[in-house]
């Protein structure tokens, strides 16, 4: 293994081979980049070593073949278990570092914090779509820090398909997107896999119920379009659909999910954002009014 | 006010002129079918009757103008409060009443008992797009109840656009389907929510995360289908995206929305479940796993 990189061919270490890691990886080999792999538990690299990666023995070998490191692991723990060991962080001084792993912005910040200390060059990002995404029109990216290492590498990350966005210069900047958007997906799913519960007990098929909750999918985009412009004018019209009304559903899915015995602790949680905007005399207002009772408690970042 | 209706001119009455009634109505007037309005309180129908509706003194009155009566109110206990006056419940016999009011389905299945002894032909259908939807190709209709009568009308409820879907004779399925979809819906907004409050308190903008809290929305509709294949067939598969993956991200959103003072109950019931699937066993299979556990407890329709 040599860590020489040449011009003309770029090399890219990816360190972490579980499902994103190992699309990562895989979407650098299908685009001809030099790819060096690692991953805590050995045997996971197999199949892209016979697709033209070069496995390391240990994750210092591995940022050491490679003028751009790439991490994708489970959290910040995680990565800093793997490049925090002295030898790692000396070797991966002068380098990029671009952390694809999911976490807080206060984590994001603070390995910003160590690699600066340890003349790391660091990009914090995340990865707002599947695996099988990755490589395709369809992956979305994200990414923060310094816009001049982000212009730098940004040609090898084009090879991980789709679309990537520098956010901006501050390092905490992609996982404060990423927080927020995984909380859209998690409690969307949460929500999708309660529905399936009480349309099983009503008889109704995950497969019968499928199209239209893609029907309920597709009319998100326009009405998170509205909702972010009452949000950003303060302003929260409930003209087209009353809060009033929408409780009154959520009382009804409340019942019924209860009624067939299944807890509906998350439409119990959505109907009190509810009915504590009703309260405060909201009742009038769309539903996006929540929003706003919600981050009346909030503390900025940074205060 | 006639109580006529010529083969020729179909007419409509349209009880209920909140939003969702008042769209209907326009639509039916756009296509030139004689419309017939009345609402509870008074005065909400004067735009309607400039534009050629005719507005009925009484519920009864209401009725009586047409062969097909469509109400669309907050919930059933409105649309029993219109209904079930013995003379307006005389005027409907003979009649078809269609029911678009949002509600569960042990209230479609007791409407649908009251009208089978009153002499009512009765279907209940639900709308599961917004106001601006109905009259255009967006609308999406789901009914249920007999055949025939669905057959019967469907052309004069085809001119509220979009889609209509017959689910079956059983009165309440749906009821059972609108259920279902609405905590998909009303989960991921109150999703979204939280998501804006975070985002705000870490300096990010509605207007900035929308376009990816858009791309969120996108990615929704194949994982839906895949998960909905997981659920009839009892296997979850993790092996893309393992529930331990998942529930880690879960935990970095509370921890970040509560470090900035937002509760985060919502998402801790998501959390809840990943980690029960978890302390199930179930930590290498998909998210999904947690529709399964939420309908062990569950008691099906009827039993
Ligand atoms: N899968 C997706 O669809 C998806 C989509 C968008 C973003 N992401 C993000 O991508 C990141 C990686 O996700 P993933 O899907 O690949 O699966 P994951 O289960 O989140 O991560 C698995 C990886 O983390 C490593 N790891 C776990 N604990 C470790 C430790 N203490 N020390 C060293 N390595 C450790 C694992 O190594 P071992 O094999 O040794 O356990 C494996 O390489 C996550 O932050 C996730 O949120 C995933
Ligand atoms: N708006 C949407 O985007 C949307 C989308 C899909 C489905 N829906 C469903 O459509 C239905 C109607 O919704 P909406 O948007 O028009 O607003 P809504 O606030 O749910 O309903 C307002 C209507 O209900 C009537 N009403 C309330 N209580 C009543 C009572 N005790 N007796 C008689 N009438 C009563 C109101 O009359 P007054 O004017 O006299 O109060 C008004 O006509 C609901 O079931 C809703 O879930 C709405």
């Amino acid at each position: 293994m040599s860590t020489s990189t040449s011009a003309q061919q770029p090399a890219v270490t990816v360190l972490g081979l579980g499902p994103m890691g190992r699309a990562l990886a895989g979407a650098f080999l299908d685009a001809g980049v030099r790819t060096t792999v690692w991953n805590r538990t050995p045997g996971r690299e197999q199949d892209l070593v016979a697709r033209g990666a070069v496995a390391a023995a240990s994750a210092q070998e591995a940022v050491a073949a490679s003028a751009l490191t790439v991490v994708c692991v489970v959290n910040y723990d995680a990565a800093d278990a793997i490049l925090r060991p002295d030898a790692v962080t000396a070797a991966l001084k002068g380098r990029t570092l671009v952390n694809l792993t999911a976490d807080t912005p206060d984590r994001a910040r603070d390995t910003g914090a160590w690699a600066a200390a340890h003349g790391i060059r660091y990009l914090d990002g995340a990865i707002m779509t599947p695996t099988p995404s990755i490589g395709t029109p369809d992956a979305v990216f994200i990414h923060s820090g310094p816009e001049d290492l982000y212009r730098e590498h940004r040609p090898v990350l084009d090879v991980l398909g789709g679309t990537h966005t520098h956010l901006g210069e501050d390092i905490g900047r992609a996982a404060a997107y990423d927080i927020a958007l995984l909380d859209i997906f998690w409690t969307s799913m949460a929500g999708y896999a309660h529905a399936l519960a009480v349309a099983k007990a009503e008889g109704v098929s995950a497969r019968e119920l499928t199209p239209f909750a893609q029907g309920i999918a597709t009319i998100l985009p326009p009405l998170f379009e509205e909702f972010a412009a009452d949000v950003d004018s303060g302003s929260y019209s409930g003209r087209l659909n009353p809060l009033t009304s929408g409780a009154s559903s959520m009382a009804h899915i409340i019942h019924a999910s209860e009624a067939h015995g299944i807890e509906a602790a998350l439409m119990r949680a959505t109907e009190g954002l509810a009915q504590r905007a009703i309260a405060h005399g909201h009742g009038g207002d769309g539903f996006i009014r929540v929003a706003e009772l919600l981050g009346r408690t909030a503390v900025p970042a940074g205060a």
